[in-house]
């Protein structure tokens, strides 16, 4: 089939919430005169991008609604960090989510985010960039405050090891050994280097002027790095290899923009898109508009409200949602479908993802008009598109377009 | 994730229904005024617990609730009987579902159940323990009225074999010949030994002076074993080593006592749960109280609502409905999630399972309060939670409780 008609896929991060005030949900108590209004003009629906019952990462989640199945698609988060902070991938490559940690000389862990570095990680960088540990090449680079992605490139490595950070701020942690979770001897051998550069880093970053420095400040060195999320990279088929259209990605994340190289999708870089509550809604709505002249679908990440749930910030979270509707209110008059839902549900009394189901809105002019009157998680509840998961809303989405295949004839 | 907060699930056996009064199911025939207010205070839904249009047996739709998928955990109900008798099992036993039953010299069956027994099974069990057959030990028990539990421990058995009850009432009927259901030897000595075992069976109680008595007393004689559901014992993962909580159980009916044993849980023993309409369903409920102050998790079987519906009896089914209640009524206010459902629908009009779907209600101090105000199969159908299956409800449960895993990162 051919592109019969454009498409804008809002996701706002962890939006699906619980009971928090007056028998409501967050979404229910903001202000959003235009979701509403879109809900009252359009198709509603619920969404479970994993499924019912399944509490879904960031990472999965995304997959899935692009239309990935993450039981094949997602072989761990590192590659999604490495593409998204800019690292060209190769088939084969090991990446990893990193932290700059403070730790003693035991390697006990004093800080695993060394104090949250402020600019001082991207000069460290620097110093672990160019090693090669067993014929296996190195590349590190450094991103927002203490985080960082480490990417291990050579023949016969694999992602099927643990973690050396011990994911836990609480007294008498230790830097871990990474150990291969296969008997392969691919696993082996990755662990032992993933080990070895560890200790080297210590080394390294142990004796860097800038360091010296952090203490001379009475400030906690960054005097190792800590590796989580290894994963594996392949080259997998693109959107523009499968369904024929362009795309582009509209997000402040490194994680989001990551998963959109690994699916072909161009990312925008918009000036004030932080992902952060403090981002710039309308510079992302006009980079979508403008985006539109030339792609045929357009990805906008919204992330404020997850970090609001995961703060526990009730306030914070009904600001991002009224921000989203004003996003929403810029893009309503494109000749393009646009679909608003969330990847998952944060709610923030439990400041965790949940399995709780997130609403799903479709908005344009050739759908179906339902009776729902808001957008919100209970109302949603009686839409007209039911219960879907992220493959299915894919497969809603790429049909509306025109760009679906006919099973059978 | 470690557990955030307790859960009593509460299984009202065979609840839904169909039509059959005034344009209304049992469920909305009956006062069910604690039912209703926690589905206006609560998250309602709809649930089939092998997805919509499958019938489930009571064995399967069990499992799936507690999160083990039937195509992977169920291996036949003979090993839920027995555990719900009390037999200890080892990995590869196989065992059955048994009748004492009345049958001629030519082993045409007269009655299958043996003119219901009272308390002679006790007696007439004892005859058939400490047999060996081929090397394959035998352990027999007797169970409610007719009812018996057989079990087979040796090397090399197979449950893939064929009844030997032909499990009809009709004249003419004769005890089957137990085939081998696949080519393998295992399936093949397995039917061998319970072929023998049946006719020695026939030998050793044609003789025993209670069969004598009954004759006597122009009773039908309980002369031979019949065997069913054969399936043998796997040891699988408990419920606490997959979510880290305690659980227990209060059931009156040895299958569900079995299949809770099956999976890990500890059983009550609640005087008075008889899994009849008898039921004292205070008891069950002030059990429940108790338990929370140990368990996490604590499931609460209903069997009444089944067997009125089996029966055809509406008037029982309501009963049973409304005693349900007011068990729910003592339970409202422990601090703990409560989730109301069913494990199938049982229509009395067809007095039989069937795939129709079962409501669904969750109440608690962080969930959803959708906009449903009864709890009944249409009510439920409009509620927040959607449509879901065992598995997944087993996944939300898990995931309000904390005890749940993230799918990615």
């Amino acid at each position: 089939m051919s592109l019969e008609k454009k498409a804008v896929l809002v996701i706002v991060d962890g939006l699906g919430d619980r009971v928090v005030r007056e028998g409501k949900t967050p979404l229910q108590l903001a202000k959003k005169p235009t979701l509403d209004e879109l809900a009252r003009e359009g198709s509603v629906g619920l969404m479970n991008a994993l499924g019912p019952g399944v509490i879904p990462g960031s990472d999965t989640s995304h997959l899935a609604i692009f239309g990935y199945e993450p039981s094949i698609y997602y072989k761990g988060r590192g590659p999604f960090e490495a593409l998204g902070v800019g690292i060209s991938l190769k088939e084969g490559d090991v990446a990893f989510r990193c932290n700059f940690a403070t730790v003693d000389d035991e390697l006990k862990v004093i800080d695993r985010r060394a104090g949250r570095l402020k600019d001082e990680g991207k000069e460290l960088a620097k110093s672990l960039q160019g090693m090669n540990i067993e014929g296996v090449e190195v590349v590190f680079a450094s991103s927002t405050e203490h985080r960082g992605v480490l990417v291990l490139r050579g023949e016969g490595l694999s992602s099927n090891i643990s973690d050396t950070d011990p994911h836990t701020s609480t007294k008498n942690a230790f830097v871990l050994e990474s150990k291969p979770l296969n008997s392969g001897k691919e696993a082996k051998r990755t662990a032992k280097i993933v080990n070895k550069l560890v200790r080297r880093s210590k080394d390294i970053l142990s004796s860097h002027p800038i360091n010296k420095q952090l203490k001379k400040e009475g400030k906690l060195p960054a005097n190792i790095i800590l590796t989580r999320g290894a994963g594996i990279y392949q080259k997998i088929e693109s959107l523009k290899d499968r369904y024929g259209f362009d795309s582009c990605c509209i997000a402040g994340a490194a994680l989001y923009k990551g998963i959109a190289k690994y699916i072909g999708m161009e990312v925008l870089e918009v000036s004030g898109a932080t992902g952060r509550i403090d981002t710039n809604i309308e510079a992302k709505a006009l980079a979508a508009r403008e985006a539109l002249k030339k792609f045929d679908f357009v990805f906008i990440h919204i992330k404020g409200t997850d970090n609001a749930s995961h703060d526990g910030n009730l306030e914070d979270k009904i600001l991002m949602i009224e921000k989203a509707d004003k996003l929403v209110n810029l893009l309503k008059k494109e000749d393009a479908y646009l679909i608003i839902t969330a990847d998952h549900s944060t709610p923030i009394s439990i400041k965790r993802h949940s399995s709780d189901s997130v609403p799903l809105l479709i908005y344009g002019d050739d759908i179906r008009k339902d009776e729902v009157k808001f957008f919100d998680e209970i109302s949603a509840s009686s839409g007209c598109l039911g219960h879907l998961t992220g493959v299915q809303l894919n497969g809603v989405i790429i049909d509306l377009m025109g760009c679906g295949h006919m099973v059978g004839s």
